[in-house]
């Protein structure tokens, strides 16, 4: 893939873009731990939940990599698992916004 | 210290006691992780609450080491920590109780 540039007011819409997606993946999850904790069955479960967090604390280090060689993947990512709305990244250059699309249409 | 021995229904009383314990050390910390919780002040604390139970769960399982040759400090710790109450262990010889309560006292 070519090597993409990033105008100063594009990595302003992807930098806000990329925040909120993580605000509103880390208040989700605050509401999944919210949900395992009204639901343990015995007193000693709650290790499970921080087996959860563990694993999602890992998985989301990976995915919210703000790096711009990789920041189209990670936008498409994020786009497809609904964490981000289109009208987010709209002020991207229309060359990123198709390679995302497809990238998250994958 | 003299090495103990423990009588079967020493060892059932011990077991008992010691499972009590955890059960509302376990049942506390998912109250306070539950208070945490209700009180993020970003939604990224939630990775405070990580920290918490992997800090917790490393003390815990320290503290929870059911060997008979610890196993007073271990009641006598869980007696001074408010997780046993005296009367739970009250079935141990009476130098064992002398025991647990001269190290609790510490």
């Amino acid at each position: 893939m070519q090597e993409m540039t990033w105008s100063k007011a594009e990595k302003a819409t992807a930098r806000l873009a990329f925040q909120r997606a993580y605000e509103r993946e880390c208040r989700a999850l605050a509401g999944e731990v919210g949900a395992m904790l009204s639901s343990l069955r015995e007193p000693r479960d709650i290790w499970r939940v921080h087996d959860f967090l563990t694993e999602r604390r890992k998985t989301t280090d990976e995915k919210y990599d703000y790096r711009y060689s990789v920041l189209v993947f990670v936008l498409a990512r994020l786009l497809r698992e609904g964490w981000l709305r289109e009208e987010e990244i709209a002020a991207l250059s229309e060359d990123k916004m198709e390679r995302i699309r497809s990238i998250a249409a994958l």
